[in-house]
């Protein structure tokens, strides 16, 4: 990743270390590919996380969801409560291109497992959504199934960020928002963990961005005429770690994002569909037993506080990540959200 | 209706008495369409429930999802509990056809509200879904946009049931199953209410198959070679009441549907996604404010047992109606449920 | 067990085998013992459930509880739910006498532990409670902590059913209730396991009593003058299992406890404090960690069916059971509650 | 309230007004009482929130509660949850002591109505607490039922912060915590409304410390040896509103409190029970039906987010509010935990 991120502006957050990309993917085996439109009103996209290199569906790992907000349209959570599984990959992208991406996603799962609907059932596709109706026209249904495909084939562990796949018409904090990634080591005494995370930001209104504390938000509002609309936006978290949890275990590591979310400034507004996805590489659920118990390790409950530290502070950068490595892209209506970079560049407001 | 129903056959379930037509579509205004596609192999559909005859996105309803079991795929329960509202019609169909649905009724509903993306924000499509693959060939992704949208247009107040619509494929208690309904009044000091039922039945093997307490399945098992393979289906039942009640009392009422899924033999199985999705007609929740302050008539806690007992009535006997006016259907691989009806013929069974 | 059970009677619930007691102490290790209190206006009592022989704060279970309804003040579920573990005995009595069994209970937990307090942190008491108003003087406030500390320590795996214990004075289906318990095997390929359960059942008018199918209650309302009061009551569920199973198999299981609840004709009425506590003596989970990580076996989710189909069988014998074994109690105001033995000794209602 | 709080430090936190008081007392009719415990070792008390001034038990409020982290004992959320209604005051206390509060509040709630038991059903008391083992003798139990009476007897609108009543013995931020409070008004096109928040702090370690932004615990710990130890803490949150909403709007407002805590630099430990108890005065729900209906006023969702913005800002006060207005105390084994107050006297750490 060659873009400009959080910390090269001398911003630390948190005090544990990250991993080696600072990203998603230093969660060993997961991709991330992204699908781009842009052409005039239509800035929208799809990113698709890819969760292990094998075939997820015949080992599924163990996953949990949590919904901060639920004013959303996140498909799959039922089924990954129920049954404490990840059986397919994620998709991401616009409010209402979930219908079209999760189609895209049934065929691809079945191409890849014929025995789906013959010698065994269904599959459970996971889509998560921000609206991004300010860029982007969202109501030209510009979503097609090649898109979700394109960004499941093109998943690397390198990937971009900012606005980009599905973040390509997102706005966070009345700027320009979208694709952001942070990662953290978890040291415990048996080991060394890493938990990544994923956002796609699109929530918050301007007067309300904090970065590491400061209210940075408050004195750009001073320079720009910008927008401080009130909040219609959302954000999905996706949280990846390898280490070895019950699906309980991560279902309380990944209601902690919301401690990153809440000092990037938000409270987390009505409108908003927050979701969190989270997903453990530490053990394959073989979809067909192959002996006659399961056999699954997991963390004492006393070592899960560095876990929680961890996905806190990988999530207000990510969101952070998002921000600063956002490009300007010009939508829907000649509409401009404003670039952190941008403005950082203009006007007299320090980080540190 | 003029199929035969369990009624016909001497059954009366509990003690309440049924509205006029022993349906849904009882409680006023709501409307239900199918549309179902047989040919050879492919033998699916989908069913629409419209809850009222206005327009549900400007007019939403007071509406509540419950999991009984969470191994399915229903999409639009987040923003439900999140907001306790219903803004679009509820669409049942084959679990590999929810993508295709929801696009469908995506697209439906921006015609039908062009501020959608625009001046507001998105919409929230409830879709649910059973698995037909033991008749239907469902890998065949046989429902398109157009049959959702079918369903939706043809919905009225006089609908059939049984191997119609989401029904064709669906196996329930190893017998034919599929779509069935009813109703009950509730009656209360300050009136007369109505809380109407649909269920989408594919759960259940025959030897559990309980009618009116007698264990009916097991006694047919003695005649029939039939399957009795472990159950892998699910049920959708949707409730309908004018009932003025608050979400959270509205979600209290669908929950006791699952004491009438018991008593037809039910010990809800894992592999089954058991979903009730309910809604009130009493209020209309506006999209768009137009008083300071919403006012909220509900009943007393102290008169909500009539409307428990009367949903757990009205459910135990939708699923029996299923079974009796369900059609034989021959589908993919040749295969075939025997209905409930030919057997009763057949063999020395009394349901009395 | 002297008392006449309902297989006394010819009634055999559904279809599996039950352990050798047929009772929730045909669970290896788990014990269960009664106060019970019958002076007067005071007919009430404490029931204990001892998890297993060893010090379970030290040795926490893998636990579970499920509110079916939550019109009750049962303690300690919040806990449970976080963390997934059980580290006391459970007790139940009276709805107004839980505060001074958790203090019991306290004092019993810190007497074994003198680490409380000091070198680790507190103790999550678990307390469930059912109303005895009808039959109790429950204004009277007659639980002292000493008879939550003798039921405690009477545990033994030989124990009573019906009128004692914290069922002393509870009234099930306008009849005498209180504890009943069953117990069935679910053999697995792998082995066969055991799954108990103990109902402390106060819930229900007569008129809506089922015995296996059989409307009893209705038949017995034409010869009996008794009171079909709207239900105020409430029944507790707990079950025991040896299955090797996570805390959301756990749950799982213990959710279709309401299918054996509505067998017995419950709807669960507004009144009722419906709560379901579950734990497995599969696993003994360290309070202070011994190894880096935790290893813990579970059955296949396919596997999961057969403790289903148990749970849901052994909690409609159990409340069965508690029916059939009480004994005539004369309480509050000389106002006494029919049992059923003696209904069906008088009158021509035939179970079979 | 004569003690100096955060604000007389120059510290504004948010944008909102806070109401006259600034404290949950503002809510009209809302009152807290404490009962404080301070001898030798004996460090702990109880507080009382009395939600409005007439009969709780027969004018019942709109409640909900939500569970941020559930390692933790609190008492009353699962009926709270089912029926949205908060019948008694609120009690807080040290983790040994519900049982015996519980108790106190049955004894007073029986006082107070005599048909309890007898011509209605009974109560469901609403207990929470921390755990205050590191500066008050926990194993002592000393909370004694007089003490719950008293807090409950001496409650008024103007209270004291800080190390009183349940907040005697309790540690926030390796600090001395306890009591704090805050309130923010609400600004709607169709009136003006207040949120009070009511904390009782007991969680976090020193490094962690946030202080409107700026990391004041990391700054201190540079000059303290103090313990950092990690965090075994909890914290409960009170929320009271007049504002008119449903139980599932409350809900929404109360969940939010989580982002103000995150601010002071919270990201919920494992060992903390985080519990949040919110009820609005707006309405009166009668234990008995006086009219057929209820009828319910409550806002429009889109006017909600300023009450989010509202129970964040005021949580994140009560907080720091109940840090700085912290007295030291000498416990256990004369332990002693630092003041905010004093560090700040004593070290060259700006809050601004």
């Amino acid at each position: 990743m060659s873009q400009l991120r959080i910390r090269d502006f001398g911003i630390d957050i948190g005090t544990l270390s990250t991993g080696k990309r600072n990203a998603i993917t230093d969660v060993e085996g997961v991709r991330v590919g992204h699908c781009t439109l842009s052409k005039g009103s239509t800035q929208t996209g799809v990113t698709a996380i890819l969760p292990h290199e094998g075939n997820i569906f015949k080992e599924k790992l163990i996953a949990s969801s949590h919904i901060i907000n639920g004013f959303g349209k996140t498909m799959g959570t039922v089924q990954m409560s129920e049954l404490g599984t990840l059986e397919t990959p994620i998709l991401l992208t616009n409010t209402l291109g979930i219908g079209t991406a999760s189609e895209a996603m049934i065929e691809y799962m079945l191409e890849h497992n014929p025995e789906i609907g013959r010698s065994t059932g269904s599959v459970n596709p996971v889509v998560g959504e921000c609206n991004d109706m300010l860029l982007n026209d969202i109501r030209a249904l510009s979503i097609e199934k090649r898109h979700a495909r394109q960004a499941l084939e093109e998943a690397t562990s390198e990937f971009s960020e900012g606005s980009v796949g599905a973040g390509r018409g997102m706005v966070c904090y009345s700027l320009k928002g979208g694709i952001g990634s942070s990662s953290r080591l978890v040291e415990l005494s048996h080991g060394t963990y890493t938990i990544g995370v994923l956002v796609l930001s699109n929530f918050g209104r301007l007067s309300d961005l904090i970065v590491n504390g400061k209210p940075v938000g408050e004195q750009l509002r001073r320079h720009v005429t910008a927008s401080n609309a009130a909040d219609k936006g959302s954000v999905m978290v996706i949280v990846a770690t390898d280490l070895p949890v019950s699906e309980r275990q991560l279902n309380r590591i990944i209601k902690r994002s919301v401690t990153g979310l809440s000092r990037t400034g938000s409270f987390i507004t009505t409108g908003s569909g927050d979701v969190v996805i989270g997903f453990s590489t530490a053990a394959k659920i073989p979809h067909q037993a192959d002996t006659p118990l399961l056999s699954i390790q997991t963390i004492h409950e006393e070592d899960i506080d560095e876990a929680f530290r961890a996905v806190s502070e990988a999530t207000e950068e990510a969101v952070l990540n998002s921000l600063i490595t956002a490009d300007s892209v010009t939508g829907r209506d000649d509409k401009e959200a404003h670039t952190l970079r941008s403005l950082l560049e203009k006007y007299p407001v320090s980080l540190l």
